[in-house]
C-alpha cells in the first residue's frame, strides 16, 4: 500500500512538493535491494562526485546512482556554501556536504554535474584538469566541438575514447530533455528511413525548471483554487491552469534557446549536418514528465506498422499504442520510470508515399532527460 | 474591484467551477448597456430560440447576444424534460424553460442549438422544415454537401444564399473549435501565399468536453492537491497535472475524430480538396481556452514581417509578439476574450526560401471557438 506522501508524490506527476522526499535533505527511499546497496560500496569501483545535490537533479542522481547498484569507492557530496555542512544519509552512510571549491575534484574519478550552467563553466574544467571525467547536465559544453554529447542508446560511439583510469579527465556533456526525449524515440526510425525533417511541439513540466518551478505550480494551483492571486517568482504569469512559451529567452531568429536545442543537439547527435529541424517549446502545468508531438520526413518509405515494430524492439523505449483503447502515453504514466513511451504512431497522410509518421512521445524530465542519461553515461566508463 | 467569485473565474481560465455563474442557470452578468438591453428587445427583430440553454455553449450564447445587443423580438429557452419548468431570468425579463419538442420551432426564426449531435440530428431537420435558420455548433451537419461550414471572418459567401424571412428555413454549421481557432490565424496568410500543408499540435481545455468536464477538472486537482485519488467520470484517466491524446474516437487511419475534424474542415472552408494538414489533438489541464501549434507550408514566400503586419490588420485577431519581453498569447490572456490571439510569429528554418512559418495561437474555446461565431453568423442573416 502507498504511504499518502508517495501516493500524492504519484499523483501529481512525482511532484516535488514541499512534503515530497525528492524536496528535502533526507535519505532517498532507495528501491534497491539492501544486497545490491552493499555491491555498490567496492574498494575498486571509482570514487564519485555530484554536484548540486540539492537540486532535483542532484538528488535523482543519488536515486538512480542506487536503484541501479552504481558501484563507486566513495561519494562526495558538493553543493553551494548555503548548503554546507548539513549531514546527509545516503545508502546507510552518513555524508557531510561540502562546499564546491576547485580543490573538490581530486581523486575524485567521475564527478556528475547539475548545478547550473555557470558552475559548470567555472569547476568543469578544474575538475577535468585535475583528471575527472565529468558528465555535465547543463548546456555550457554541448556544442563544444570537442565534447561528446551523448544518449547511451542513440551515440555511444561518441565517447568511446574516454577512459577512467588513464589519468586524462574529459568533459561528457548530457543533452537537453527535450532532445533525448525526441531522439529516443527518433533514432530508430532515423535509422531505418533517415529522417529528413523534424515538426516538433513540446509539452513542457514544471521540472525542468527546476524544483523551485515544481513548488510554485502546486502553490499557484492552491492559490487560484481558493479564489487567491498565484504568487509569480520563477515565471512571470500565471502557470496554474494555464500554459505558456517556454521561458528560454528568444533569439534574433524568433526561436527561443530551448528550441534550438532541438534544432542544434540534434544534427550533433546524429552527426548530419543537414537533418531539418523546426520546434516550439511549450511550458504546461504538468510537473514532472516532458511530452512531445513529432511529425517526420522520412529519405526513404516507412510504413507504420514497421514503425512500431521498430520502436517496440528499441532499448530504453516503450510503445503505449492501444488506438481501441484510446490509450497512449501520459506524463503521468512515464514520471518516476525509467523508459520513454511512443504511441500515436500513424502514417501522415499530408506528405506522399508512406514517407511521413505522427508520433506522441512521453518521457520524465528527470530521469531519462536528465540524471538517468547522465548515469548511464557513467556507466559506460565502467 | 473584482468580486472573489470573479477573480477567482479569471484566474483558472473562466473556469466553470461550482461557484461560477457560467455552470449555473441564473443570469449571466451582462457587460452591454442598459440601453442596449433595451434595444435588443425589438418587434422587428427575428424570434430566437436557444437549444441546449444550461450547457456551457447554450449559457455563452445568451452572454454573447446580451453583449453584442442581438435584435430580439422573443427568445425560447429550450432544454431537455430535466431542465423544463425552471424560471430564468435574462435581461431583465424571465423565461420559462421549455422542454425541446417538434413543436418548439414554430415562428421561431433563428435557432441556436448546442445541445449534441444526437440532438442537432433530430430536431435540426424539423426545424429547418418549420421554415427556421438553424445554426447548429454540432458535428452533426458540418461535411453535409448542402450545409454551409462558416466562419464569418473567413468564408461569410457559403451562407450568402439563406435568408431570413423567406419562410424557407435552413441549416448552418459551426466548425470545430480547434478549426475556427486554426483558420482565423492561418486564413489571411492562406489569402496572401496559399497554404499547401499545416502540421497543427493542440493544447485543448476541458471546455471543449463541456461544463462537467471542467467541473472534473477543478474536482481532481483539490483532490490531487489533498493526496486523494482523483474521480474520474468524464475522463478515463487523471486529467489535473496531466495530459493526454484527445478522447474523441480514434479512426482506422490512426487519427482520431478531433483530429480529422480539422483536416477535413479546414479543405471544406477553404474550398480547397488539395490543402494537407495534419494534426494531433492533446488534452491539458486548462479550463476554457485552447491553444494550438501551427507550421505553415506556402506556395509563395512569405516573411515574417509581411505575416505578422497582415495577422495585425486582421479582423477577430489579435498579435501578442513580443520576443524581447517574451510575451506570447496563453490559454489565460484569451480566456472570455472575442478575438483569437497569435504570436511566435517566425520562419520557419527548416523549410527553404521563406516558404514556411510557425505560429503559435490562442482562443476562447466556448466564445470564438463556439457561441461567438455561431452568434456572428446569425448577425449575418439579420
Amino acid at each position: 500500500m502507498q504511504s499518502p506522501a508517495v501516493a500524492h508524490r504519484h499523483f501529481i506527476n512525482g511532484a516535488a512538493a514541499p512534503s515530497s522526499p525528492l524536496l528535502r535533505l533526507k535519505p532517498i527511499p532507495s528501491t534497491s535491494s539492501p544486497f545490491s546497496v552493499r555491491m555498490s560500496l567496492r574498494e575498486d569501483a571509482p570514487s564519485i562526485a555530484v554536484v548540486g545535490v540539492t537540486g532535483a537533479v542532484g538528488q535523482e542522481f543519488l536515486s538512480v546512482l542506487s536503484d541501479r547498484s552504481f558501484p563507486y569507492r566513495s561519494i562526495k557530496m558538493l553543493a553551494s556554501k548555503r548548503s554546507a555542512g548539513k549531514k546527509y544519509t545516503f545508502e546507510d552512510n552518513e555524508y557531510v556536504i561540502e562546499e564546491l571549491t576547485a580543490d573538490s575534484f581530486n581523486g575524485v574519478d567521475i564527478a556528475l554535474f547539475s548545478a547550473g550552467g555557470s558552475i559548470s563553466k567555472e569547476f568543469g574544467p578544474i575538475a577535468a584538469n585535475c583528471g575527472t571525467v565529468v558528465v555535465d547536465n547543463s548546456s555550457a559544453f554541448r556544442m563544444d566541438a570537442g565534447v561528446p554529447l551523448v544518449i547511451p542508446e542513440v551515440n555511444p560511439e561518441a565517447m568511446s575514447h574516454i577512459k577512467l583510469g588513464t589519468g586524462k579527465g574529459a568533459l561528457i556533456a548530457n543533452p537537453n530533455c527535450s532532445t533525448i526525449i525526441c531522439l529516443m524515440a527518433a533514432t530508430p526510425l532515423h535509422r531505418r528511413a533517415k529522417v529528413l525533417r523534424m515538426v516538433v511541439s513540446t509539452y513542457q513540466a514544471a521540472s525542468g525548471a527546476g524544483a523551485a518551478a515544481m513548488e510554485e505550480l502546486e502553490l499557484q494551483t492552491r492559490e487560484v483554487l481558493e479564489g487567491k492571486r498565484p504568487t509569480c517568482n520563477i515565471f512571470k504569469q500565471q502557470y496554474a491552469f494555464n500554459l505558456f512559451s517556454h521561458n528560454a529567452p528568444v533569439l534574433p531568429n524568433g526561436y527561443n534557446e530551448e528550441e534550438m536545442k532541438l534544432v542544434k543537439e540534434t544534427r550533433k547527435i546524429w552527426n548530419d549536418k543537414d537533418v531539418k529541424v523546426t520546434a516550439t517549446c511549450i511550458r504546461v502545468p504538468v510537473m514532472r514528465a516532458h511530452a512531445e508531438s513529432v511529425n517526420l520526413q522520412f529519405a526513404s518509405p516507412l510504413d507504420e506498422n514497421e514503425a512500431r515494430d521498430i520502436l517496440k524492439k528499441a532499448p530504453g523505449v516503450v510503445v503505449i499504442d492501444d488506438r481501441a483503447g484510446n490509450r497512449f502515453p501520459t506524463p503521468l504514466e512515464v514520471s518516476n520510470k525509467d523508459d520513454v513511451a511512443v504511441g500515436r504512431i500513424r502514417q501522415d497522410e499530408s506528405q506522399d508515399g508512406s514517407h511521413g509518421l505522427d508520433i506522441f512521445v512521453c518521457g520524465d524530465q528527470i530521469r531519462k532527460g536528465a540524471a538517468l542519461n547522465a548515469v548511464q553515461i557513467a556507466e559506460m566508463l565502467l
